[in-house]
């Protein structure tokens, strides 16, 4: 007899806290692991520690709990993307009856979940590729939630998701808090929607992550400007993070930077060392970034500070070279003459600045993955989805909601008056602190690839004229002219003198 | 019976050319269209025009083709790369006979010539991917030829491969030049060499089209500055090229350029019109820029600038949306007010720095390239090959083969004394002109993502000890620290106070 509402799969952190979630939004949930062992300590765990122990129903055989869904069966699965994933829904797959929903909410490639929704439709399964946002704490009290696939799964799945997903304010869009075990949040409006069909929902979550890349990583340019260029220690920079916490910047990120910084290192008992002053400079990183830039270089977007992003965690790996380099490479010393306050005004206006070219950049590929994909996607929803229980949840996400509000057409995200005055207030600022980071030897890719975005975009003619004169030198590629119409093209038989011109 | 020395399937112009250049070199060549209209009319335009027609032999029937070679048949396709390259090989399957050598021309991608190469192996047949750098006047006359294959392949094709490619000066490095039809160059150093086996051969001709990419994206940076900042008009601005030219900045790119800017319009009688005025300002690409920045990404090479000119190309195709932005968003209006000569001189030192950090980055994706596709690859033979024929030709690429041949294990390009010291003269005149640029809001991507590149290779720390905290904090990624071992890993339980640190 099927008694439980939904089934999961895969009971590492993120498959945990998910379960313990729904079951803490009054459903009753099956959950497996492939080794036994893990859902017994986790059973016992819940028994002794969770009010909603009694709604979780472990099982050791993937059959009886296949069994124990009621119809049609949704069964999540949090296992590691990839293979793992492949191995378990075929492991599914015998006990399965029709129309019942598989839903990946492991970081999977969306071309990945485009096959597999493939796969299990033409087998009469539905299949939910749903992107989950919000580490350990997002998953157990509110993530971020982005699920593609069909319609009519999606209406089976809706009731669960939006129950479980982070809640935001109807007005302010500000995350509310507050959920302990055992009680969930309760109202607001909840941070889930269904993004489109097949990859759309694991596409939109890679995207997620490369912001979060790109966030981080402008972060951390404006923490090392005021570390090596105003010569603050980690509290002091730490108390300006607090700060801008409180106004336009403000997002979760922002705050667990200001917390982070002004944390000392727990390893030494005199308290007068900074934390993240012992903590190695070397970033790792899962994938998803790189596939953003990646796909954005394939799409032809020109995401070019989502790119730098990655490329800095992987310099940032390079440790032992770049100690050694340091040695042999020379850069200037130059004194800090400017008035410390007002860099540190400017600082924060490249961040922000470089921050909404970043986001323009986001939004940009996920418009021509729409086109590439077939999928029609909401981009004030998606901004919306984001505002609570994701990584990058921020007030400046009720912006971008609003800008494709008032304008569903929006071509970048930059031309939205909002934006566009945004950028024109702080950009004096963002200019000067590049030329000073410049000047002085500190490396600001992700400001600087964001402002070269900014006035290449805003330039109604680029270089590229001289760039495609020398390709039609060196290969034949023809050019267009300025006074032709578009589609037309030439070619000058360039080893000749005189030269002559062809049209193509 | 078996006359010809070597057969070359695919008429096209890199074919033809490639056709002409081996059958001036005294080889009678085999050549094999899929529509044979255009045999004809290449074997009828032969006969009127060229000195060696009585060596190039045409065929319609694909197995009198194949007969007509000496065994072991070498076969060289110059076909579309992709599903056209498997198309013709399996059309050649059936006419092979053991060890013959099917040699693939075309720009393929490597992990397919790596597929082709184990799928021919298997079946007895030796295959070369090579690379085919230098355009139809390379072909013609002098390409760079990068072979990847078994060493027995490579033994056959080496003497015809030797004496088509281009010739340099053996203390120079210069390209020798006045090859004409039916009279080829004699003596000097020949641009090929073994590259590795399988793969190998196209992935260095990959990198080279991507450190071309970054190479014509500087180009195009100092042209905008000269033009938008200094306001000089395209001939001026060829001057200096022209200048530049003579220095160590000469190559073929830089001689172009100068050259397309003091064209004039064809177009124009009047003979005022700029012809690079007049070219529309959208650069095409053909998708190996692409790879090589998507495969940085990939491998973890912070290629920062390579990737920044990929994109960069993007950004111009987007002309319609540069021109609507150019009148919403709106950059500072300074008037320039610094010594121009002394500017273009600085112009020309951003140029050369970027170009050696670019090249760095080139390099250091193939020495990790090397590791994961287990290759052994000689970076002084690299640039030696590179010296002549193809597009990236340069004096510079001689300092490149000495660096090398002085540590043939030097980690990183800038760390040879040669280029520390030129990016040591020449980084505050880099510095200025960004500077510079980023004030007068000038796009110079690829100058600022490689001096990025610069400072943070150099830094001994860079700021992903804070990112590292970041994802530790939200995700329990975990962190080293610095008064630790290395593989030693560590978490803050962030919830929690006082927060307590875990040895993982």
């Amino acid at each position: 007899m099927s008694t439980t509402d939904i089934g999961l799969v895969g009971l590492a952190v993120m498959g945990q806290n998910l379960a313990l979630n729904i079951a803490d939004h009054g459903y009753t949930i099956a959950v497996y692991n492939r080794s036994p062992e893990k859902t017994n300590e986790f059973m016992a765990h819940c028994k002794a520690n969770e009010p909603s122990h009694e709604r979780l129903i472990g099982f050791a055989d993937l059959s009886e709990f296949v069994q124990s869904i009621k119809r049609p069966r949704k069964i999540i699965l949090l296992v590691k993307a990839g293979a793992a994933t492949d191995a378990t829904i075929d492991a599914l797959l015998p006990h399965l009856e029709k129309d019942d929903i598989i839903i990946d909410g492991g970081n999977a490639l969306w071309t990945d979940t485009i096959r597999r929704e493939k796969d299990l439709s033409a087998k009469g399964f539905e299949f939910i590729g749903s992107g989950v946002s919000g580490g350990e704490t997002g998953a157990r009290f509110g993530p971020s939630l982005m699920p593609g696939g069909t319609a009519q799964a999606w209406a089976s799945l809706e009731p669960i998701w939006r129950d479980i997903a982070a809640k935001v304010d109807p007005v302010t869009g500000a995350q509310l808090s507050g959920a302990e075990p055992g009680k969930p949040i309760e109202g607001g409006v909840s941070c889930t929607a269904h993004v489109g069909s097949d990859g759309a929902g694991h596409y939109v979550k890679m995207v997620h992550n490369g912001v979060e890349y790109i966030d981080m990583q402008l972060i951390c340019e404006g923490y090392s400007l005021m570390k090596n260029m105003l010569g603050m220690n980690a509290g002091e920079i730490g108390q300006v993070f607090e700060k801008w916490n409180q106004g336009k910047l403000s997002s979760f990120l922002i705050e667990i930077t200001a917390d982070i910084l002004q944390q000392k290192d727990p390893a030494d008992a005199t308290g007068d060392t900074w934390f993240v002053d012992k903590v190695l400079d070397t970033a790792g990183q899962k994938g998803t970034g790189m596939w953003t830039a990646a796909n954005a270089l394939e799409l032809g977007v020109p995401a070019n500070a989502i790119a730098e992003a990655v490329f800095a965690r992987s310099l940032s790996a390079l440790k032992e070279e770049r100690v050694a380099a340091s040695s042999i490479l020379k850069g200037p010393t130059l004194p800090f003459e400017s008035d410390r306050e007002a860099i540190i005004e400017a600082i924060g206006d490249a961040l922000y600045s470089s921050k909404i070219c970043a986001y323009a950049q986001g939004f940009q590929l996920m418009k021509e993955a729409e086109k590439e994909y077939n999928w029609t996607l909401d981009f004030g929803t998606i901004a919306q989805i984001w505002r609570g229980g994701c990584i990058i949840r921020a007030a400046f996400l009720q912006k971008i909601t609003d800008a494709y509000s008032n304008n569903p057409e929006l071509k970048n995200l930059m031309l939205d008056s909002y934006f566009t005055n945004a950028l024109h207030d702080a950009q004096n600022n963002w200019r000067e602190v590049i030329a000073l980071a410049v000047r002085h030897g500190i490396p600001v890719p992700a400001f600087s690839s964001a402002l070269a975005y900014f006035d290449g975009y805003r330039s109604a003619v680029v270089p590229a004229n001289l760039l495609q004169a020398q390709r039609d030198y060196f290969g034949a590629h023809t050019y267009e002219r300025t006074d032709e119409p578009r589609g037309q093209f030439y070619h000058l038989d360039w080893p000749q003198t005189p030269r002559v011109q062809s049209k193509i």
